[in-house]
This record gives structure tokens, sequence and C-alpha cells, in this order.
């Protein structure tokens, strides 16, 4: 046993607890509180495993979970950034980066290197895995807010065509889950918690 | 694509929300709220895969992290038995098997299998993967009431004899995290937020 590096690993677990005081615009499917980055990370991993069939392209399925676990924890130190903000830059912003750098930099260099890259590669969106984890990860507040009367849809007025726009790379990750969110989307604005112009 | 196994699979994504709703006794590392199921489980995933080189046997790591995201998923029916409570039955009880049965049977026949088995695999403790699965989920609560100046030792008087005898397991999945484990304990009687009888 190396104890340095032991040491390290204990600083990064106990440093990402912090993932579990991040708290996000949606609310859990009940609608009773916000969901915090931990515990959407957690069903985002859950959701992967039940779901791996209808990815477009094969996927190496425990490489996506992986993903989708660490996919959040740059946002101890950036914090989150809601989907319908059209203000913040949702792209891999320099602030995320650094955040990157410093929090998986706890670890040992061999295991840092490997997260890092494998949160970069989620960032990019270009393999077929980080385009699955990235349709799961759009898919999971359609279903809160279909179960929420709306949820951010309604809290925050967004209207269907902002929607779509929004979530629509769900297709390059899922066909299929991309047809079913439709479908959802339709009994939205038929029930009302969905707004067109 | 088979609409009847999505909408299994949608229901059961649903149904598992719930784990969030599930309290530990045990806080947060930095004692501001207690922690729920759902966050405790990626947050053992996550420790599973940064210590994976300290298992005692060669283990299926991404097997480890699949066993503990759906490890305490029965809890949504049973409820979240505290470490420490010396009335409640602690081992496989009749209650979690059916809780079992209910949850993971929302799924499709062969993922609803699947799960129960890895479950069951968990909870019997003798394959290398569930023995190494075990030792993280012991850790934790440790790494816990250390960061928060005894946590449930001091909340709930136990006394470091009681805390030994139900964190020993640890050692059989993994010896390195068991030797940290107890020198984490005589620093914390140093400390005085552990006792000895």
């Amino acid at each position: 046993m190396n104890l340095t590096d032991l040491a390290k690993q204990m600083a990064f677990i106990h440093e990402i607890d912090k993932l579990k005081y991040i708290q996000r615009k949606t609310r859990l499917f009940n609608s009773e509180r916000h969901e915090n980055d931990a515990e959407h990370s957690w069903h985002l991993a859950m959701m992967a495993m039940v779901l791996a069939e209808h990815a477009n392209e094969k996927v190496d399925i425990m490489k996506v979970v992986k993903m989708l676990l660490i996919h959040d924890i740059v946002e101890i130190d950036s914090g989150d950034i809601f989907l319908y903000d059209s203000q913040a830059n949702h792209d891999n912003t320099a602030e995320e980066q650094k955040a990157a750098v410093r929090i998986f930099g706890l670890l040992p260099d061999q295991q840092a290197e490997e997260f890092i890259s494998l949160w970069e590669e989620f960032e990019a969106g270009i393999t077929a895995e980080s385009k699955f984890a990235k349709s799961i990860d759009r898919l999971e507040p359609v279903l809160q807010n279909v179960s929420n009367e709306g949820g951010t849809w309604s809290e925050y007025e967004v209207k269907y065509d902002t929607v779509i726009k929004k979530t629509s790379k769900m297709k390059d990750g899922s066909q299929v889950l991309w047809d079913h969110t439709n479908y959802l989307f339709e009994e939205s604005i038929s029930r009302g918690i969905l707004k067109k112009d």
C-alpha cells in the first residue's frame, strides 16, 4: 500500500461530499423539494443501466455509468447551471475546467488523469458513450417535469419551442428515448403543463 | 423497440426516486443534515471506483459499482436499518426480499431477475465483489463520524467495542481499508469522539 495515495483518495472522498449540497432547479418526482447533484447523479447512473438497450450505438455501459457518476462533480466549484438559463454559458467553461483540475487533482496522478479525461469526453459529447450519457442527463428533468405538473417549465415559463431546442440533443444518443420524450411533450401540451407560444 | 418494456423501465425509474426520501442516521461529512439513501449510494459507488486497488481479491469493479447503486433500493419499502440498532434484524429479512421482488419486478423480466440476483449476491456477502462492496458500505459512516465530531457514535452513545464488532466485516473485503479504519478509531479515541467502555 502506498499510504500517500490512500490519503489522497480519502481527501477526494471527503471533498466530493459537497456535491450533496449543490441544488438543481428541478424537483424530485413528487415535487416536494429540489434535487441535489449527488442524488441526481445516482438516478442517472441507474437510468443508464436500465435504458442501455435504447442507445443508438453499441456503448460500454459501465463507462457511461462512470461518466454520469462524475459528470457534475465540477459543480462543487462552479455551481449548477440551469438548462433554461439563457445567460449562462453552458459550454465547457474555463471555470469548470479549473474545477476538474482542482477536485480530481486531489487523487493520485493516474486516477486524476483518468477522471479528468472521462469528464472531458462527457463534455465533448462526441463518443457513443458521451452522447448516450447526455441523452440520459436531458431525459431525467423531462420525466421530473411531467411528474410535477410542469415543474421548471411552469415555474420559469419555458415554452415548447425552447424545451425542444434544449433537449433535442437527446436524439444523438437515443432516438428511442427522444421519440418517447416527444410523446411526453405532446401529452404535456394536452394536459396544459407545457405551453406552445 | 418493445413499448411495453420501455413503459416498465419508466415505471421503475419513477419508483426509485423514492430512495431520495429514505433518511439514514448518519449525517453528511460537515454534519449539517442527515444523508439520504440515494446520495449515499452515489458516494459508495464513487468510493468503490477510487479505492478498487485496495480490495483483498481481484474484483470486477463495475459489478461492485452496480451492486452499490442498487443495494439500498429495497429500503424504499422496508426503511433504513441503523447499523447500531440492537433490536432490528440486519439480515436479509423477508420484508426486504418482498421489497426486492416488488420494486425490481417493475422492470422487464430479464432485468428484474438480473437486479434481484445482484442484490441477493450483495446480501449474501460471499463473492469477492459483495465482500468489497460491503467494506465500502461499512467505511463511509466511519469517515462521516470522524468528520462529524463522533457523529452517530456520540449521538447514540455507541462505544468502541460495539463499533469494532459492527465494522470488522470490512476486513473480509479489504485489509488495507480495515487497517486505515483502525488508525481512524485510535485517533478518534485520543480526540475523545469515540469512547472505550
